[in-house]
């Protein structure tokens, strides 16, 4: 695709959709009492990202230099909403655009390499109060769309019932396969839960090697749409779950001070992908297609 | 400050105003009909921004590689906007992070490297139609955070009568001498209009040498927190003005390309500081005060 291309591809009506997705889940969340912040784009420490199974290398986040230092763009604002919480903003949520430069090999449809995340947080919750908050909101947000999609795009979004299906990746694999498998299969949201991951997810204490954690899923072969899990907060753990996954803590340094002073507290929180929700209620093959300006792993961005 | 200064600072209440001032301005833009996009972090073309009088040299943006290609950290949307315009979306909004390595002398407490804007354009519109919608949602926006910022920080936020006073910049000079001493002179926010400034803010056909843009100025010393104008749209006026600023067009090839297949439409919009607004309305002395997250000029980020 070429400028021109990009530029008459007639997205005015994704872009409405869009417009009421953000606002009900900006509402959403300020009538619950999230304060809302503003995005860091820079900074010395940002999420490392768990390689997925598929990843040929570690994704390392870009950097530039600024004033004497090197700092890394946002992977994802996780570190952040829990020095946020340790602030003392105990329910906080940011527009927080991500960029992570995928391999080209991940261009799946759903994957940009610059894109939006709802990203929030929730001092002293469970992962049960999280995945409440978003079934609320993902009950309530496809209700409203059902008749604007359906007219517009002839789409049928289900009316979802609470609480969504919950499996564990075990169960996943024996039922389904796989996950994509699984998506495929499902005609609703459904939660992949107990995800071995980034060290911030919390490790169940009663239960070694099994994780507080989640993943959303949207049926039709959409695939992942949230992710989040309960946090970790204390810095052995820390510490010890970072050299476990041949992290240099040296890389957190600041992060890890205040780790080390106490002062993050238990939280539990989620990101759900904008793009990816908007392209799930509009049919969209690509994510490339909601995207005004297509970031598509392995094509540098023309506009 | 150190990472354990900055997260112990009680900045809570003023995520809370924050809160307020970011859902009223997004409500004011959604109830008439402005589309939400996201933001843009990462383009082959950014905004080439003007030198400040004070300048001692042209602020050039971030880059990273990314796919064998150059991408450029987004100092604004402007040309996002634009090229969204000419996508047929006529009323539009983001709420944009832009990154902006000002010099440390660009310390003034009013300047931090990475910020916020509520930018949005606005297709057909004028200079005054820009400015009547942005003195509306002040006016409201101020009525609103009365109470509030009263009880919490002991401010008094004035009730505005618009429209707002408008000068040129010859009249500040005359009648006040410089931006900044009428800033301080002024207890209700003013305009700036005709700027010499960018390639894309509109020269008056009628009157060359003069602009059809506006900067907003809050009371109190507070300074600028909003700026924008109508827009220039034509391939061979655009192509000029590149050159008479020094602009390598090569550096916008694709926006050019688009602009030359006359894509571009008449326009005109504003981006608003989000964080400068903030200050102002809780009465801080400084930007970093209201981010969490501080972002001086000079000073690398901690966290």
């Amino acid at each position: 695709m070429n400028a021109l291309q990009i530029v008459t591809r007639g997205i005015e009506p994704i872009m409405e959709v869009q417009t009421r997705v953000v606002s009900y889940m900006t509402d959403y969340m300020v009538r619950r009492g999230f304060r809302w912040l503003l995005p860091v784009m820079l900074s010395s420490v940002t999420d490392p990202l768990w390689p997925e199974p598929s990843a040929e290398r570690v994704m390392r986040p870009p950097e530039i230099r600024a004033y004497g230092s090197r700092l890394r763009l946002t992977h994802s604002m996780i570190l952040h909403k829990q020095m946020a919480v340790a602030m003392g903003v105990d329910r906080l949520f940011v527009l927080s655009p991500n960029v992570r430069l995928e391999d080209p090999s991940a261009d799946d449809g759903r994957h940009a390499y610059e894109f939006t995340q709802l990203d929030f947080e929730m001092a002293g919750a469970s992962m049960d109060d999280v995945m409440a908050l978003i079934e609320g909101l993902f009950r309530g947000l496809f209700l409203e769309m059902r008749e604007v999609v359906g007219e517009v795009f002839g789409r049928e979004v289900p009316e979802v019932r609470t609480p969504f299906r919950r499996f564990t990746m075990e169960e996943i694999r024996e039922e389904f396969g796989d996950e994509e498998k699984a998506s495929e299969a499902m005609d609703e949201p459904f939660w992949i839960v107990d995800i071995p991951r980034e060290f911030y997810d919390r490790e169940d204490p009663e239960k070694p090697g099994h994780f507080r954690n989640y993943d959303l899923i949207l049926p039709e072969g959409y695939g992942e749409v949230s992710s989040g899990g309960e946090r970790e907060w204390e810095y052995g753990v820390i510490v010890r779950k970072m050299k476990r996954a041949g992290l240099d803590p040296e890389a957190f340094r600041p992060y890890l001070e205040v780790a080390k002073a106490g002062l993050l507290k238990p939280s539990a929180g989620a990101g759900i992908g904008v793009e990816r929700l908007v392209r799930y209620l509009v049919g969209a093959k690509h994510i490339a297609e909601v995207q005004p300006f297509p970031r598509i792993p392995g094509v540098p961005a023309l506009i």
